[in-house]
């Protein structure tokens, strides 16, 4: 899609024009002519329908469990916890030093005194009275789980009471309430997890920046000058700066992969259906999965053990298989011509020097040097839903109809490269985190350059609800994250959690809260 | 000096023939030629006494505050306390659980089933009963320093009651009786230090090896057919096994130096008349200090801190120069010669590499490269004060007399070197931690080979009172950790732990205990 790159005043003319139905048809008509003209055999497919194959050696946990018994058996699935050579006398002193009702007030003044919008709804009582609470259980040696404690974000597309929902808008909370948690807030919150606030986001997940006149743009916490991608960039810039633990994001596009990716920090698609969408904004899409951030591998795992389940509608017709541990011996495939189609030649060599760590990590993995080409058409994939609200309304039923049959095709494909390979790996984007054009903190910015750099490798694991982590793997000359993305098979959380916690290579960011 | 070497039965035969006072003139009459038939002209020196040049760059802390102010100051010279790139979900998890009521409990039960007799003395009601103490200070928000809650061992020739100290013989309780702390344990003590018991030693520290067939032989945690070292061979072991934070030495003939060299942690040998020795089985001679062993350099330094401060006899004699923080630029010399005289070239390869390596990290040590020879003359140091009890018996007044006109003149070839260098620099060891001949742990072990080794580079600390510590600085082909020695000028310990921090490279042993 070629587009101008418009900010501020620009783009807001823009969006008049293209908003106004005449103009919008005249500049859309060409974008969609390529898909009205190819004839697609196949049934449409109109949500993700997986084959039902387990993958062998991982751990079956029963979804229908109390999320802090799968936590629990995630933590088993953990090697032993061993952060230090020595138990220093610094960090006996720490330990000794903190509860929540202690770590909770660092956070606050961090919140309070913010360099950045982070939060779009915050009460100070609020999170004091959880942490409280979390101190208390710890006091009578009863804490909920090993989450007890550990602070969270949500991002404002998802419920999380009593704060209103308004996906980073002005006006969302007017017509829709609040009135419980989203399922998968509800069962961190069963965990003992506190809930710090709403985190920032670009409004309704419409862009891939973060940029949001509304509430101020998140910055970069490794550039501050930098965008942290989206649209979960709230949730990646409090993660990446030491403020949460983990957060929970929404991908429908990429949007927990990206800003990970541009922020250093993990982030995990999971497979679609896996976890119960109630509650959130974008309950009835088909591409849309909620999904946890964290700055390690080993986070992301214990709260997606936490948060995982999926509704019953989904149990009935998607079968999803829970897991968690993971295979020995993994597969990779990689298509090169993709995997090298990005903005800085940094990129795909961090990606290509972590596949080549990977040998010498998972020395089993013999198929690896003979990494097969995988099938994937990236042309076939730069019809994207999600550019653009402008861009969803030019589309028409019939369109929409052929969308669903090549959603049918792309799966084929897919399934038959997961027939030689366990994992896709490809970067996660084509650029490092871009800069914030000074005119774009008003007005917005539309830049489907940017953006598309950004999506370039995103769209399989929404379109066709595959799982997908985004890992940091290095930095580029700027010392900007750079992060490498593994698309597993249906239900394939665990596959991909194992091998991005061989590869994980963190670096604290320029602005950071050590809020222990 | 020529020895046999030997175990078991035949040194218990030979112990009782040396101990006959005509076959032990007979036998030693040899070894004390070499003094009485020397000419020295130098006035007799009979402790150390020290020129006072005090050092740029450092803090002067007030010997005679209150051990938790002068922790503080410590404190303050650490860079800032920051040991995780991003604390995890398991760190809070710990944090939140560990108090050291809960911590006690580990170290009870890996200390009553133990592998190795690392106590002599121990009574986990007593332990149990600090702790809740403890326990009780934090709840309060009311620790006394950064060292309550922090669990420490001393060495059983140091007075720590109520336990009684025996110095891992069976009888001298009888003869001397315990009825209070020494002057450092009671420091400790007021910074909330939880003391544990009375840690395993080589009998009345008359040997370097830590065999000890009274109460069992500590064996090596990185190799448990290995000797620890000695004497202090269970406050090595008890650091090493991650036990204890930190644990008090006596260091006469490299009592403390020696295990944490073999036990690849830190031993800080303090100048002598640092540390009131009131309360230790050996305060009255002119070669002992009571020291620090811990992990890490920063932990040696906090319990340095603690521990510091003179007797008033000391104070009006020796005018001790009490500082912390140390030199931005520092001169190291080495004898080559001496240097290079170890059993196995692993030692002083690695030894070698960590100098290298200090040009990287104070990179404004111009006056490294252009090193001076240091005129010890090792030949000079090789009579030795404490390789026996029988040794020392032969000696004549006569005999004393004339080593301590030796010492004056050693002591001024030293002076001479420090005019030039900062730190002279050695192997701590010239051997790595010896295996222990099974036929030993019932009558012990005279090796003198080994002892050779063991004290090749230690005396000039203990003859002159010089600061010295021991650092690790990587391991040998078995992997057995390679001590690197620092020795400063008389009070110059904040430079030695300076350039020490830049050094240590530390390695977990085969035996550890994770009690946090």
């Amino acid at each position: 899609i070629k587009a101008p790159h418009l900010t501020g005043f620009a783009l807001k003319l823009f969006v008049w024009l293209i908003e106004t139905p005449i103009l919008r048809s005249i500049i859309l008509k060409r974008q969609n002519e390529l898909l009205r003209e190819t004839v697609i055999p196949e049934n449409p497919m109109f949500r993700p329908e997986f084959p039902q194959d387990p993958e062998p050696g991982v751990l079956v946990v029963d979804e229908d469990k109390d999320p802090a018994d799968r936590v629990g058996s995630a933590l088993d699935c953990l090697n032993p916890y061993d952060p230090f050579l020595y138990w220093t006398i610094r960090d006996y002193a720490h330990a000794y030093r903190s509860t929540p009702s202690t770590v909770v007030e660092h956070i606050i003044s961090a919140v309070e005194e913010p360099p950045m919008p982070l939060l779009i709804s915050f009460s100070a009582e609020e999170v004091r009275k959880q942490a409280a609470a979390s101190t208390q259980r710890f006091l009578e040696g009863n804490p909920l789980s090993i989450l007890d404690g550990i602070f969270m974000a949500i991002k404002d597309d998802i419920d999380c009471y009593p704060y209103p929902s308004r996906g980073a808008t002005t006006w969302f909370d007017k017509v829709r309430a609040v009135k419980q948690d989203a399922v998968c807030v509800s069962r961190l919150r069963n965990c003992g997890v506190i809930l710090i606030g709403k985190a920032n986001m670009h409004e309704l997940g419409m862009g891939t920046t973060g940029n949001n006149p509304n509430y101020g743009t998140a910055r970069n916490p490794h550039s501050p000058d930098r965008y942290t991608g989206g649209s979960s960039s709230g949730p990646a810039a409090l993660v990446a700066s030491g403020l949460c633990s983990a957060a929970v994001g929404t991908d429908g596009g990429g949007s927990v992969r990206i800003p990970s990716s541009l922020c250093g920090i993990v982030g995990l698609k999971t497979t679609y259906a896996r976890i119960d969408m109630e509650g959130s904004i974008c309950d009835c899409g088909t591409v849309e999965v909620v999904s946890p951030l964290a700055a390690t591998v080993e986070d992301v795992m214990l709260v997606y053990a936490a948060m995982g389940g999926s509704s019953i509608d989904d149990k009935i017709s998607l079968n999803p298989l829970p897991n968690l541990s993971s295979l020995r011996s993994v597969r990779l495939g990689k298509y090169t011509e993709w995997f090298n189609d990005v903005h800085c030649p940094d990129i795909s060599t961090k990606c290509e020097d972590a596949l080549n760590l990977l040998e010498i990590i998972l020395p089993e993995l013999q198929e690896m040097r003979t990494a097969h080409i995988v099938s994937i058409g990236s042309e076939e994939l730069t019809f994207d839903t999600r550019f653009s609200l402008a861009l969803f309304r030019s589309f028409s039923a019939t369109d929409y109809v052929s969308a669903q049959r090549l959603r049918r095709r792309i799966m084929y494909y897919h399934m038959e490269v997961f027939k030689k390979v366990d994992i896709i790996v490809t970067p996660t984007t084509g650029i490092t985190a871009p800069k914030i054009p000074p005119s774009s903190l008003k007005f917005g910015e539309s830049n489907y350059q940017v953006s598309g750099y950004l999506m370039r490798f995103i769209l399989a694991g929404n379109l066709l609800g595959l799982p997908a982590i985004s890992v940091p793997v290095g930095h580029d000359k700027e010392g900007l994250p750079i992060g490498l993305q593994l698309i597993g098979r249906p239900w394939g959380e665990a596959s991909i959690l194992r091998v991005a916690s061989a590869l994980e290579e963190l670096k604290r960011p320029s602005l950071f809260h050590d809020i222990l």
